[in-house]
């Protein structure tokens, strides 16, 4: 089955403890896609570049079999561009200029081919922007969406009006607690239910992430990494890699879920352990297995 | 098989944003003595208190039926008191006072028939006497001990003598970190194994607890509380539940430890549910295998 992931692609800057790396390819849309491509399905990205953006980048993409019909170039606009800086222990991410260059005013069409897309993942973004989205297209089996504490704080009426529409919404702790004002997770997230979700993801970065429907509770380990080089897109790496799980296997039930959180925290944990999706290039299916089963392991009692 | 706790007697003044209590019953030793007597076994308890001790504190730990051989008083002497203030989300914790008085100085004396119990929980404490408890001890089958920043900050070569001669290490992800300088929970606690204990478990509050040894990785899940009175004493009934199930099981395995540690975090959960041990007073067996059974659904995928 596809998926069809609607986010940003932008050139990043990002600077850690130990290097600082320029204008390397990222954005919420690369990661989840990239995370998306590794289990079978065909993944397509709607998104937006300038004419700045580097063939070599497109040619990773395309390397993973993504779908680029989507893509828009603005042959007169230059990429968003983004730098953050990471403290010694990654918790804490200083965001050190925001370009948004051609991302301002866009206004995403859905090829026609991508409308009965049945696995929709809108990464972080306007609300009125990944509502649009959903309006054009037709029916699709899961809507699933991302989004951050600008859009709590600048685009409530937005954010709610979307929330009525998807059926899983994946947002960070601290998301949560904004959102809800409750500093109790599990109450949050029952909080968020009625918002019109039926599933809500919380994400908690190091300690793995919960999932929380009406009648379920279901609580997915991180995996564990040693050496940390870039935490920059694990997020929308861990949900390109539940959407991507999911349309492999056709499923939503909720075993097919608890197995896409673990794969989705897999193919995080991998993202990790480099910058930009240079450790994504080298990832080989084998190795997402073997720590797909070394987790299993993690959690038996 | 038997139990001996070792750790403090407290009258407590906790501070929550909703309500506060003066003089309660706490203490490590009591929290983790009462978490251990859930479990089919002999609770021994070594600690000290002063006159002014009530004996409805007493009547409560008997009714657990904790031996109180080892619990000396000193009758010109005053309970250790100890006071905190939590916050909204109840993450941090202010100590409003301490008042050591006859903890101050003591110097606990093993009664014969407690030297040869096989399991040893030496809660947080100074190193110096925690060591001198194994001292007297005949080669118990599992020595587990906590410690906190207080020790690690001002008696490091006693803490690291210490280490050499425990089975297991219970500390705080804080915690670790401050020993090891290492803001990675694994590499920290990889380190923490080359100071002795064949196994570290680091307690991580709502995100649950992992553990670590030469050759396994358990990640053991926390129940999900939506009300929290007062998490006074969490460690130590985690810490106390996990040694109260094993010694109930006579079995130190790899296995019986993860199992332990979620009887730990059941426990754990319950007690943070009021204060002092208030919901201790009242919980049935029944109720704490029916969260054990829940968290083996919240974590299977």
């Amino acid at each position: 089955m596809a998926v069809l992931v609607v986010g940003t692609v932008t050139l990043d800057t990002v600077e850690t403890p130990s290097r600082r790396v320029e204008d390397v390819l990222g954005g919420s849309g690369v990661y989840a896609a990239i995370a998306a491509s590794f289990f079978r399905n065909t993944v397509q990205l709607i998104g937006v570049v300038g004419a700045d953006f580097p063939q070599t980048y497109t040619d990773i993409l395309q390397t993973h079999g993504i779908d680029l019909q989507g893509l828009e170039r603005v042959e007169d606009g230059k990429t968003f561009r983004w730098g953050g800086r990471y403290t010694e222990d990654f918790n804490v991410r200083d965001t050190l200029f925001t370009e948004l260059n051609v991302i301002e005013g866009f206004q995403p069409v859905l090829p026609e081919t991508y409308k009965d897309t049945p696995y929709l993942f809108l990464a972080n973004n306007a609300p009125a922007l990944q509502l649009s989205i959903i309006e054009q297209t037709k029916n699709p089996k899961l809507i699933v969406c991302d989004t951050m504490d600008f859009w709590i704080n600048e685009e409530r009426a937005a954010l709610e009006a979307l929330l009525a529409r998807v059926d899983v919404l994946i947002l960070n702790d601290s998301e949560a607690r904004l959102l809800t004002g409750d500093t109790n997770l599990v109450r949050a997230a029952e909080t968020i239910l009625r918002y019109g979700p039926e599933r809500v993801i919380v994400k908690k970065g190091e300690h793995g992430a919960i999932s929380i429907t009406e009648s379920s509770y279901f609580n997915a380990p991180a995996y564990p990494i040693k050496q940390v080089a870039d935490p920059t897109g694990a997020g929308d790496s861990f949900a390109g890699g539940m959407m991507g799980y999911l349309a492999s296997v056709e499923d939503t039930s909720e075993e097919a879920i608890r197995s896409a959180m673990v794969y989705g925290a897999v193919v995080a944990s991998f993202n990790i352990e480099d910058f930009s999706i240079n450790r994504q290039k080298r990832v080989q299916f084998s190795e997402i297995s073997s720590r797909y089963q070394e987790l299993q392991e993690a959690v038996r009692f």
